[in-house]
């Protein structure tokens, strides 16, 4: 089981990740009807705390939520009120004594969800810190993949762009390799990590090689101001040695699915046609985050969840 | 009937108009109960995509949406991450895949929710996009005008100040000319737009000819920055010229209603005591927002919506 | 009772603060179900009209009206745009025509929710005015209090701080001494209002004789910017001063509890180990406070609201 909370997909294990893929593939039947809502989570709070912006990730936590008819509160403080790491625990026990029974957190600094879940009674899901996990990105890609292919056990999913500061790249490292699938990341050298291979995948300085045979090619979007410097000094070319375009994908399998977790520049990671066509799935992507959601919210804040005592130490 | 969205009054004919403020009279009698709430929208979904702050426009969206028992998800992009429009597109498919039930937006630029429309399942409503429409503002207009003297067709309808630059005025004039209404506009000549008697209107540079007999006075809000200049040099002397006070009111019928789309620069558009008092009509122009709105969230995003097909070319 | 709204302790009887309390004690065994959750305010609209921002307290009032069953809806005027009280009287005008059934008020200047009360047909509850009010923070304090000590009759309660400046302060002594204590405030000379005693309080200039037998110890939050100058130089002679740590707190009664609003300036004006351990009872405070809260929006928002008519005068 995922304990109490969901931090990164290293900390799961198999049955963990079926567990969550089939409770969201029931949780999308009931986003298909016509009343897309079921009472699971009704009296249940669960708090949005973002601390780096993302509208697009806290919209699909906000309206899973809803969808289980959960109370959902958004909370963004502003960076600047708190820098400081303390301010930071002390907001997140703030949140906690009023009892939510979730709280979807966001930082731009690795390991932060982790330290607020440490001190907090409510289960806490990682939605993304720094470059190190977004474990519902992972889930969600995973669930499309085996929506698309039947499975993820024995495939080939090629991972291009900036491995090293990437946390979706990561998670879905972990994700897939746990499934039983071949896992090649791909880019410039200032962009895989040194160590990328201890995590159980094949590095390639080439994308035409990464691809070769890929049942699956995931594009990771590119931080811009990262292409400055002298390997890979520009976006143009960046986009012709990595980019992800109809002539490249000639080398996958001729079935291979494109992915991208979005915002997509377009032109760079993905040339222009491939953003908005098959073989990509990115819109099946995101239909498929809030359904996964609406399972990992069910497993964490579905359940009874112990409250402090009176007299317990605070 | 409406199609698949709302986002001009031009678009509308008589009947639409009709079945929309039937509908908004049935919603109005639900808001005055004691439980304000119907279940009609259960499960269904609404996006508040307002690229352009409103809060007012948006509180009352979000108000009507809630009152149907729909969950309301606010997501208002910082304009400055969306300033190409490739990535406004992007974003509002973006949420569609999130299967919303209907996509309310806002955008400075003229044609953005058209273009939104497009390529969206969801309906998308109109909320003000830059000086083209805002046709729920219109609606709600004709809403209490309809209220108050039991009809618009045969009415003298006055709007006067910036007919050039505002959403509303143009709006209206498709909504109070269809309705069989006679529409005049008054304003400096820099803020009438050349063309306008194709409209369907007359002009006039004076306030004083514009309001002689009418029955209704509707004041647009001014920019103050399109004060400056030798034609209209000041605010004093806009409104000495163009501000609706009980003076000038005097020349229109002695029954006639004083509207505002708000927010009032008080002493600029209408005098200090024509803001608060009758025969100003502005805080009922408000409350019918509440319910035309919900009138046309129930007629968009009431009725089954098709949703795209597993296989379908995204 | 309370009458229209909640603007002040100041102007509430000994009863009124019962009621709300046994409320409040009801709506706290509400919040320890598995589902947190009453219908009392389904269909009532509450507004949260928060032109200074706050995101705790708003949360909490967020969280209140939701496990009521209320619609709540945020509404942050962006301070820039209305700086001239007018516009804040007009907006709120406004939000009232939307007939909500409870607004809750925040302002930076004294008095502004009393004179948007004066404005409105529905209940205003002031989350906090200025250097005046904070009347809810008061009464979970109370509540807190008597939680911990079963009565406030009688008890010695030691507030120390920026007494002048301070809105807690100002409703908890009101509070304390309509319930029947003794209240105490203690402060460097500059933070000590003038004519404190005549709110029925003692003031001293240390913290060591104010704390002498004293059943609560409340520490209020700091403004640093308030500590330059030459009677209170630095952060860290304020702490040696009015800080409240273990060794002060041993002249206080051997079961004295440590309150404090939040958010805690660690180590200025609680030492680290008070912020986080007993007898601090701050996170009680704070999960109290969605209990309260509950409460005073049931006894405002809970009742018929009458509306105003068509055609009345607005």
């Amino acid at each position: 089981m995922m304990g109490r909370g969901l931090l990164g997909i290293e900390d799961l294990d198999r049955d963990d990740i079926e567990l969550i893929l089939e409770t969201a593939a029931h949780m999308k039947e009931v986003g298909e009807r016509d009343v897309k809502k079921v009472p699971t989570l009704r009296g249940r709070t669960i708090i949005n705390l973002f601390f780096e912006s993302s509208t697009r990730t806290r919209t699909s936590f906000e309206i899973a939520g809803k969808r289980l008819s959960a109370d959902v509160v958004n909370f963004s403080p502003s960076s600047s009120s708190l820098s400081k790491s303390e301010s930071i625990i002390d907001t997140a026990k703030t949140l906690d004594a009023m009892d939510p029974d979730a709280v979807v957190v966001r930082h731009k600094v690795a390991g932060v969800p982790k330290r607020i879940a440490d001190e907090l009674e409510a289960p806490v899901i990682n939605a993304g810190d720094g470059a190190h996990e977004h474990p519902t990105q992972a889930l969600l890609d995973l669930m499309t993949v085996v929506e698309k292919k039947g499975r993820a056990d024995g495939l080939t999913v090629t991972i291009v762009g900036d491995i090293a500061h990437s946390r979706v790249a990561r998670s879905n490292i972990y994700a897939f390799t746990k499934m039983g699938a071949e896992v090649r990341v791909a880019g410039p050298p200032t962009m895989l990590p040194a160590n990328v291979e201890s995590l159980g995948v094949k590095a390639f300085g080439s994308l035409r090689e990464a691809i070769d045979g890929a049942d699956v090619v995931m594009a990771l979007r590119i931080q811009r101001e990262r292409l400055s410097g002298a390997i890979m000094p520009s976006v143009r070319e960046y986009h012709a040695t990595f980019g992800v375009d109809r002539a490249k994908l000639r080398f996958a399998k001729e079935d291979a699915i494109v992915m991208h977790p979005g915002p997509v520049n377009r032109g760079v990671e993905l040339s222009h046609d491939l953003t908005d066509h098959r073989p990509s799935v990115i819109l099946d992507q995101v239909r498929n985050g809030v359904a996964l959601r609406m399972a990992v919210l069910y497993l964490l804040a579905g359940r009874p969840q112990p409250r402090p005592t009176e007299e317990e130490d605070s």
